[in-house]
C-alpha cells in the first residue's frame, strides 16, 4: 500500500492499519501463541524484556475486559478484530519513579512491531491505538504502578478489497509519509531534520 | 537462533545482534535506501513520524563523524558494521520541554524494528547500541535540542559461522528470554508480570 518503487519486503510494502475487520473471523490460540513468540525475541537494551501482553481472543473473558475499557471511537470498530492486545511497558523500578529502561517505550515499540511482522506473515493486519481507558484498564487486570498500559493493538482479517478510505473514523486516510530526504539527515546537513515543524 | 519450536517468520527467527562485522563488506546507497523506506512506512502515532536517522556508509564522512563518538567498547566492534546509524526520536515540541508525542520512543523503536526487518531481508544483520557520546554526536550534528540521538544501530555481514558466543565483549550471549507465560500476563492473572524482579 506504499506509493514507492522501491523494493520493499512484500510484509512491509502491504502493511496498513485497518478500522475494519470481518467480525467473523476467529484467530487460534496458536496464532496467539506465535505473534507472542516474535516479541518475545525482540532485541532490547541489555536484553531487558521491558514488555507484557494481555492478549484477549473476541468473546474470551479477558476480550470483553479490554472491551469494557475502550474509548467510544475505538468501541465502533475494535471489537470486531480477533485479537486484541494490550501493550504494556516496564516502566519504572518497583517501588521507585525510576526508570527502569531509559529504553522501556523504545523497546516495546520494537516488540509490537516484530509481533505485527508475524502476525502479517499469519494473514492478519494489525491497527494500533491510544483511544481506550488506560487508568481503566490497568485497574481491571491490576497492573502493577511500576508498568503501564501503554498501547493496545487490534489484530485481524481486513475485508476483501478494504483500503485505507475506508476508515469511517478517518475519512482522508493519513497515509502520508515525510520524503525520505526529509527523514535522512546527512543529506540536507544545513537545516534540521523538520526545522519549525509542528506537531 | 531462537530455540522454540513454533514457525516464527524466518527473518525473526534468524535475528541476532552480531558483534563482529565483516569489515571488507560494502553496502550500497540503494540498500541504505530501501532500508530507510522501510522506516518511513513504519506506523506511528496520529501518523506522527517522529523520527530521523544520521546514516553513514563506512568510509564515507558522515561514518567518520558518528565513529568519532563512539564509546570504547563499541569503537572495537562497530566501525567494522558497513553501515553504521544513528537513530533520532523527536522529543519535544520546538521550544519547550512538552512531549511532541508521548509516542516518540516507542514509535522510533517500531521504525528501527521495521528498518532491521528490511536490512535482514537484504542479507545484513543489525546490532542496536547505546554505547556513544550521546551529546557528542548531537552536537558533531548540530541536532536540534527537541530532538535526540536516542540508539544508534550497526549493519553489516556477520562472517560465515558466526554466532552469539562469538561477542568478544560478551563471552556469555545474553540470549536468554523470560518464558511466554511470563510475558502473557492473562495466564497469570494472580499476579504481575514479573513482581518482585529487579532489573
Amino acid at each position: 500500500m506504499t506509493d514507492v518503487n522501491l523494493p520493499l519486503h512484500p510484509l512491509l510494502a502491504a502493511r496498513w492499519s485497518p478500522a475494519v475487520f470481518d467480525p467473523s473471523h476467529v484467530a487460534t490460540t496458536e496464532q496467539v501463541a506465535v505473534m507472542l513468540e516474535a516479541a518475545r525475541w525482540a532485541p532490547s537494551a541489555g536484553t531487558s524484556q521491558p514488555w507484557a501482553f494481555l492478549v484477549g481472543l473476541r468473546g474470551d473473558p479477558v476480550h470483553q475486559r479490554l472491551v469494557a475499557h475502550l474509548a467510544r471511537s475505538s468501541a465502533a470498530w475494535a471489537p470486531a478484530a480477533s485479537i486484541l492486545v494490550a501493550n504494556l511497558a516496564h516502566r519504572f523500578v518497583e517501588g521507585t519513579d525510576w526508570d527502569y529502561s531509559e529504553f522501556a517505550l523504545y523497546d516495546l515499540g520494537q516488540a509490537v512491531a516484530h509481533m505485527t511482522f508475524q502476525a502479517q506473515a499469519l494473514g492478519l493486519s494489525v491497527r494500533q491505538f491510544r483511544a481506550f481507558d488506560r487508568a481503566g484498564v490497568e485497574a481491571e487486570f491490576a497492573v502493577p504502578a511500576h508498568w503501564q498500559v501503554t498501547t493496545m493493538a487490534a489484530f485481524g482479517v481486513s475485508p476483501a478489497g478494504a483500503a485505507p478510505g475506508d476508515d469511517p473514523a478517518r475519512p482522508v486516510p493519513q497515509r502520508h509519509r515525510r520524503a525520505p530526504e526529509e527523514i535522512s539527515w546527512p543529506s540536507r546537513p544545513q537545516s534540521a531534520p523538520h526545522a519549525g515543524e509542528t506537531p
